[in-house]
């Protein structure tokens, strides 16, 4: 097997990156690297230089100085022969974001940077210079693997999917942050509990929850419903589940689903923040800015644990994972997206799903999932057209395409207020949209 | 062939009967009445005695003083031997119509009597009594056609068809005005175009329009996109398809469809509306004072023109030519609600579809329906998730199915807006919906 | 509407045709026929003209002396501007045919022009020139409808409705036997009775027999139980089918079925009338050589009766009625091979089914078809298959596509038997099959 | 964790025991075994007392004499508390097997213990004891895990997983061997390679073989092509897989499939060997003499080589590892039959499938299996019906199931030939099947 490898991290300049630090030194036996290449755009080449000294202090206090460091802002070189990449960049930057957000609160809707308008918004950015860095791996390193946590990361690794011949996982945390929740839950090792999830990025359920040979679901969700909120995310604000939800449901929903399953909440809440603190963007922005204060520090050689509060927490932990589980074929369970290929009864063979999957040496292989209720497929099955349909217009630049793929989903409203948002999100955007031009 | 046919029709008392009898004495020569029997309840007593003089001078001018007429409060010797049952009674009249249509505008919310939270109420209400009705048949008259046009149809339609052994048809005008719409544009006989309609209640699409060995689907799409409005009912207030979304359909979508496809630009509307004349339920009901003051009149002795108005026109033709459809075995193809039965593939066999069929003497054969486009199957298949919740919950009081009916449907708010407006609904509705105490 | 119509008949020196004849004089008032054009290829010669020579006879008898009769070897200005094509050769003639059986029964399997090896190799044969004719009618009539008679006749159209853009119905009797079978047992009108048929061509079951309001399949299953055999074409000699089966399957198979059903028995049948009598194919030479030996008679100007035992009988007034049912939008249900596009549940969208349909103007509209029983359903999915991997080795001539498709058929003996008979007819068959050169 | 665990085999006579005692006793430091029942009936009463001599011996030389060996043919005792069951046991016993490919060969057909008729046979002797055995399990013992081998393992384990409440997971040697074959063409340890493998039991194809990151499912094919036959059991005499055959399917069938792409040279193979050194269950019947013959030695205490020729190789062994990875939460991926479930796309949820599954302390669960080619599809789809129609005939002992299941059956000659094949069946096993009564 192959020894020393060349680890590749596009978006470098992002605040999670001493996170994945972090990973790749607590996994120094079992991922032996030699270079580790840290790539940014020109508006990002200050973070990533800071990102940089920091990822070489925190190598150092480990005894790993032998790990060259690369900053560029050339993705060629850092490409070329690469074993893995983290892709985790995000195309017009924060400000992009906040922009999304803004106007879809602006036409009376959710904003939010995978879901309804801004997801689309974000998918529409991001795709197009994700297919381009496709292109260049397809050219100087085919056999590498693509580990995707650039959001709407369902999305973009459809588009991964469809359109390229690259080897291609995505990642989330939430469906990591559940695992470790139901494990803190039972009190037990990670490793011994097989929490089965299944659904779309930001649109899971878990399906059952398998330990110590007996399915655990029920119990779990008793507590989630006496408030334990172990399986939610940091950055979204404690809320409850109505009992009968989830009762009837069967399953548990994701934090993510409450756009969904309570959609009027959310958005009352939402133009709550936008009015007080600020929109999610904003806040991450300015937590964002007081990170790179910290890690300037020259006495910093650790990730510092404000970190934790960003919300992303355990993303770079589980490409860490991902990728050790693949270069060391440990046929672990880690929730992936990938091609759905009948594992999602319902859902074309070849759209994106994330599903629990057992990790080897040749990528994931998915756990078969039992059939969906009827009323959940549905959900799932209009997202998924909404997901498609997105992807196609984010290639083709197809504005049919678009106005088809928003029309469906649950949380756009409809009408003349869409025509309206929907041009005004392209002009906002067409920098980074030049396929709708 | 059986001669002397009786003929019952519930919920007499409408202001629609006139039309009723109308189309009856136009086919007095292929559909030989003998009884023509007249069933209402207490409330609606005056009327339906206002409509039984009117019905009895309108036969009278027409030579058909032969047929008795009977008025009744008691639905069993009505329905005893009957040949045909027309049902178009209103459950909770139009009191529980405004009533759910000023629930959901209070919760921010489109109030319609057949979609949304107002259609779920209206099914609730409704589908009891069906139910009720249908054991009277298939003890009285176990071999009669019940011809439903007792809204909302499609789920009403589907209730009876899984529960019942009762024979049943559902009808809407919806696309019999499409059907006469089309017909006029290419100037043509109405029999001489197959306009072919597929989808749920209120929930169709002209899928093709063929005419002289030729599809003009996309010259009938071109005169609509041109203004001419012939497909619209007329209580529909005028409005433009926007043209992209119309091409990008490749199908001709009827006027209901406005509800999901401009979904914010109706909730303003109604609202306004609300404001001003009145909700629908309140015109309706002003409209319907003045047309039995007409109808009192006893030199009146046809139907009045200002019926047309209602919005139902051709609701009561179609009933009329489906019974001689029926009884003559004419292979006539009409549009209605039938068992799916694999004519529209990705819904359950078992569930109610609207589609054109071939009407014989043993009831509709539907035409078979060529593959939905994805995105556009996913609305089918979600609303008719909806639908069939809506029935389940309608039959057994269930209020998680309830809950799970509506979360599904686009037109519908989530969350606590939602617990809300659906506790305020079966408590005001308590009376007619005694599945849910 | 078009007046004097062009008719081209492709294989016309076939015994069949004065039946065609027959049938267009019987709807003389109907389908207002101007020319008829006769074409065969030079084998064919002598009896093209000798059917030329009595339909002009047929004609004149009948005061039709004013249509143009035209034989020629040349497709070409037969086609041009043509209304209607109808196929109905045979390629490489009865001695093909023979060839076929004597070849399958040498390796101990059922030797039939339609089913097994007999059928991939007359389709392998037929489907080459099919699409050269449909290529001239893209080009010289692409309005044209073609009625295609020609055996197999569901792979035929299946490959015209893939690789072509032909106006295609395939037509064959046996439905039209069992229709007129049913009605004489009602002792009813044809069209009082709607039999629905589905399935593949030879391979339909009857679904529903409707009549008076009322469905008689389970009264027409006990006659045929009874030993009624009104439903069996003339060239199938007498058999019962065991009770049981026919009782558990709840439909009507039809008679070719018994290939499947008791493919012992039948298999020994032709081996001994092989050995006696001769197989079908030397039998109905023999039975040529007599009919065109009447048709010769200068004096005969009436279809003979001896033609009515050469088993393809109602071939010809199928097609006639089917074209006037077009030209006249008479929307009569009849039984045709058409595009599958869902009717049959469980087949591709794009395959060739046949199945009960309204015939239009613009062609059949298939009736729904009900979800077919599990088992039988199976097979009709894997003979599906077998006839669409045959379609794809005549298109192709790859010879894995033929024996994937052979190892499917359930009266195909696989192993090196296969390997042997296959490589022996594709040999025999060269000159009609250079595709696998 | 349990410690001291309860295993009970039922068949214990078999000759096959000493091998699982062979693979508990490898296990011995994972798998802590307390009690050991040797389950068989009257007729194995001298067989099951040799083998409990045998394993007493065997576990003494290995220090395991702690283990109670418990012998008795009343299998209450035996089922009270026990973990794992290991039901082994042949109804009928080797006669029932004999006679059932003497019938089918009779009437020219494959005889065959678990395919075709002698699989019917088999399947409606043993699954009413399966069921009897499975009710006293949910009494005694409704936590243990019952591993099947008794055959046909498919059709019994779709019996048990419809009918019972029981945790069965059902075992075939057939993947087994394939596994350690693949693993030694690759000169790896089993445990590096992924073989994934689909389809029904002794129906099945490795869909992918992954090893090394790398699929080398076609570097596995043409070592098979060259002559290779490390994957194929050594009952099965050695044979070529025609090249044109496997290319063109691009997946390996297992061994068994023959009896399907190869059909009349088995048919030959089989009724040459009948005639020479008689039927496989002759031969195997001779072989258990002589082995048993060997088992009464008193110096032996250890698996005599001899068995290895046996045809069950592995059989013992992969149970033995399955009860490891049940107890031990192993997570090792395994091919068992279990619930399809959207496992195999096209197959109904509920039958039982053999598929690679990961292998908990719940249980199974199965890896997605990509959609299988439509033409193999058929032939699982066609296989599955037969499978079902039999599980219901063999529970319900409906003759019309019956017929319904073998006409469906490739392998199986249809007409009146079937009917007098499956009359003698019936007849000749009615002591073991009361169900047909």
């Amino acid at each position: 097997m192959k020894q020393g490898l060349k680890i590749t991290v596009i978006g470098a300049g992002s605040s999670y990156t001493p996170e994945l630090i972090e990973g790749l030194i607590a996994r120094r036996t079992e991922l032996p690297i030699r270079e580790l290449w840290l790539v940014d755009i020109e508006e990002g080449r200050e973070k990533v230089n800071i990102i940089a000294d920091l990822t070489r202090r925190m190598l150092q206090r480990h005894d790993m100085a032998h790990v060259d460091v690369h900053v560029t802002l050339d993705r060629i070189p850092a490409l070329k022969n690469a074993d893995f990449i983290c892709s985790q960049f995000r195309a017009g930057c924060l400000e992009g974001r906040i922009r999304d957000e803004r106007i879809s609160m602006k036409y009376g809707m959710i904003g939010q940077e995978t879901n309804g308008l801004g997801g689309f918004a974000n998918a529409c950015r991001t795709i197009p210079v994700t297919l381009d860095i496709c292109k260049e791996i397809e050219m100087y390193c085919p056999d590498a693997w693509l580990l995707n946590f650039t959001n709407p990361s369902g999305m973009v690794t459809e588009a991964i999917l469809k359109h390229t011949q690259v080897k291609a996982v995505g990642l989330c945390n939430v469906p990591v942050i559940m695992q470790k929740g139901v494990a803190r839950m039972l009190n037990c090792d990670e490793r011994d509990v097989v929490m089965q999830v299944a659904g779309l990025n930001h649109l899971i359920w878990a399906r059952q929850i398998l330990h110590d040979g007996q399915d655990k679901l029920q119990w779990v969700m008793d507590e989630i419903l006496r408030g334990n909120d172990l399986l939610v995310p940091h950055n979204i604000p404690p809320f409850d589940w109505p009992e009968k939800l989830l009762r009837q449901m069967g399953m548990i929903p994701c934090a993510y689903l409450r756009y969904y399953y309570t959609s009027q909440d959310m958005l009352e809440q939402e133009l709550g923040e936008a009015d007080g603190e600020g929109t999610r963007g904003e806040v991450v922005k300015a937590m964002e800015k007081r990170l790179f204060d910290i890690y300037r520090n020259p006495e910093l050689s650790e990730k510092p644990q404000e970190l934790e509060k960003r919300g992303g927490q355990y993303y770079s932990e589980a490409a860490c994972e991902l990728m050790s589980a693949i270069y060391n074929d440990k046929r672990t369970i880690m929730h992936v997206n990938t091609r759905n290929n009948g594992t999602i009864a319902g859902l074309p063979d070849d759209c994106a799903v994330e599903v629990s999957s057992v990790i080897t040496r040749s990528g994931p292989l998915p756990l078969n999932v039992a059939p969906f209720p009827e009323d959940t497929l549905r959900l799932i099955q209009l997202m998924k057209s909404y997901e498609s349909l997105t992807v196609e217009a984010a290639v083709t630049g197809d504005r049919n395409a678009a106005h088809r793929a928003l029309i469906l989903n649950p949380i756009v409203n409809t009408g003349t207020i869409l025509e309206a948002a929907l041009d005004e999100t392209i002009q906002a955007n067409l920098d980074y949209m030049p396929q709708f031009r």
